[in-house]
């Protein structure tokens, strides 16, 4: 089938670019120094694809749910809920599978308590995650030892620490990126001192290749991208677009689309047009100006990149993937909601 | 089962209070005076909800997928797309259904084109869509009386115009709202002594009781209500919540929560808590900062309220219905998608 019969609007994964995405991050983070995060996809068809070319057998989840389908899925023998949790049922299920090693991170003796609950129904382990300066999750670096010695005496496996700086890995600057990147790995040095364990999880899409003492990275826009990480000269190229018809043209020089608000995360801003000035997105609508000469007509196919791939790619059910404008296989975005 | 019970980030519906604004609604627009917009509650068991109680019988969507759903769970006699379609096959469909009347919104020769086209299968009758000032869908009102000729003869049965002044509707001064919206609805008079008709078709939340010459009123957000339109200071409730688990709090003064870009539309801002200020959102996560002398402790359930009801609730797979803290429903998000 072709790209153009799909209903508008149609998520889109160009295959050469999400291929070309996953070999440079490999050659440069190969099979377990790379934990790609689940978040960013959300589709176990698209995380085993990303196995079976790459050889990543270790991912992480920002949700119970990512984690549950994954673990069921069968595509990893290592799975990181790299965030906090204080549901001890189902990260009990989650610890009860024997498939593979399950670990979540803990930064307070209340997610602790938790984990050491969950523990009872099979082995679980845990990272101390670890505040590195993002206004988000994680202990104090002083605090990390502590806590370690807390999971340890709970009866928890303690692997060693994370830390992400997310305030850090959008800045187009690749050296104050850098240098900001070492501050924050100073912080989870401290900690790791203290904690000790093999594992040191931290960095992310912007940051993939700053890190010179991580064990792993995690991330995941690299996969996909968007017009954020996009602005970063990073090596990875954009593989995720949404298809649009051309619903109405208006003589006064603006067109509307049929992707507005629900096909898109609007957290970074409009989705982009080639050539064209978006200037207002609705529920169901994005009003775009064209250039000069390029007047598009009702039922034009229109391509549309998300500012920000991860709540973009939570509004959709499936990805169309493409190569050369032929649609060569589709990915259910099966781990939606939590 | 009490509320505190739901796994987090969970939807909530506080029933009393969408009751409170379906009975305002229904005072000021009963029955066909008013065509609940469907959009902004994606869900057939909200749309049987709001009919029971209220009797109305007459939709509007803004999607095939809202169409085609309201149209199989048989609660409407009276379903319009108020928006353009391009897609002949499915707007055939929806015509070939003999159990209510279908119309669709059409404002150029291409749109009234697939509409005749789809009329093959079915009657169907249209709306032509005329542009009041909002820079989106809809012909010069001028245009509007050659287009009904078009449509008649292609077949088309014309019921009218419709007009929606969105640029209008979100203005905290309801004397200048409602200023502008005379001027939108003389721009739709004059469509309208072109194209006759008995439907004339306007409005939304923000100019219900505005409209002084519309027949009905094409309103959806007034159900469950979000911050924005709580700004307006309508007889509407906000009745639209998200529950998330306070996870992390950090002794240098903020907190976060497991409710994040995932679970909140984000065009018009973040979600609000109450005595609280939300500092930002991440995709699983909201950072926020107390009131003095209210820390949250870990474990802590927050209640959180939408910036913007249609994209939030497009997010979320079931809504759970609530009363005086107890889950007395759950109601499906079914028309999400397309």
């Amino acid at each position: 089938m072709h790209v153009s019969e799909l209903s508008t609007p149609a998520l889109l994964v160009d295959l050469d670019a999400l291929n070309a995405n996953i070999d440079a991050m490999a050659a440069a983070r190969p099979g377990p120094a790379l934990r790609p995060h689940v978040k960013a996809f959300k589709s176990t068809d698209l995380a085993a694809h990303v196995s079976e070319r790459a050889g990543h057998r270790s991912f992480c989840c920002a949700t119970l749910r990512e984690m549950e389908g994954m673990a069921a899925a069968g595509l990893a023998d290592d799975l990181l809920l790299a965030n906090e949790t204080l549901d001890p049922s189902r990260l009990g299920g989650l610890a009860a599978l024997d498939e593979c090693l399950i670990t979540v991170a803990v930064d307070s003796p209340e997610t602790i308590a938790v984990a050491a609950q969950a523990a009872r129904s099979g082995p679980l382990s845990v990272l101390i995650d670890v505040n590195v300066g993002l206004p988000r999750c994680g202990c104090r670096p002083g605090d990390a030892g502590r806590l370690a010695d807390l999971a340890r005496a709970g009866g928890l496996e303690v692997r060693g620490v994370m830390g992400y700086e997310g305030h850090v890995v959008g800045d187009p600057n690749r050296e104050w990126r850098s240098e900001r990147v070492e501050e924050c790995v100073s912080k989870l040095k401290v900690a790791h001192d203290d904690v000790g364990g093999d594992v040191i999880s931290a960095g992310g899409t912007g940051t993939f290749d700053l890190h010179h003492w991580a064990t792993e990275i995690q991330a995941g826009s690299y996969l996909l991208m968007d017009t954020h990480y996009g602005h970063l000269n990073l090596p990875f190229r954009q593989a995720l677009f949404v298809d649009a018809t051309v619903i109405s043209v208006n003589d006064d020089r603006y067109a509307v689309a049929d992707a507005g608000l629900k096909a898109f995360g609007m957290d970074h801003g409009n989705p982009a047009i080639e050539d064209c000035a978006v200037f207002f997105c609705s529920d169901e609508h994005t009003t775009f100006v064209w250039d000069d000469g390029d007047r598009p007509t009702v039922g034009d196919r229109i391509r549309m990149t998300p500012g920000h791939v991860d709540p973009t790619v939570a509004y959709h059910e499936r990805m169309w993937v493409i190569r050369d404008g032929e649609v060569v296989d589709v990915w259910q975005v099966d781990l939606r909601n939590w």
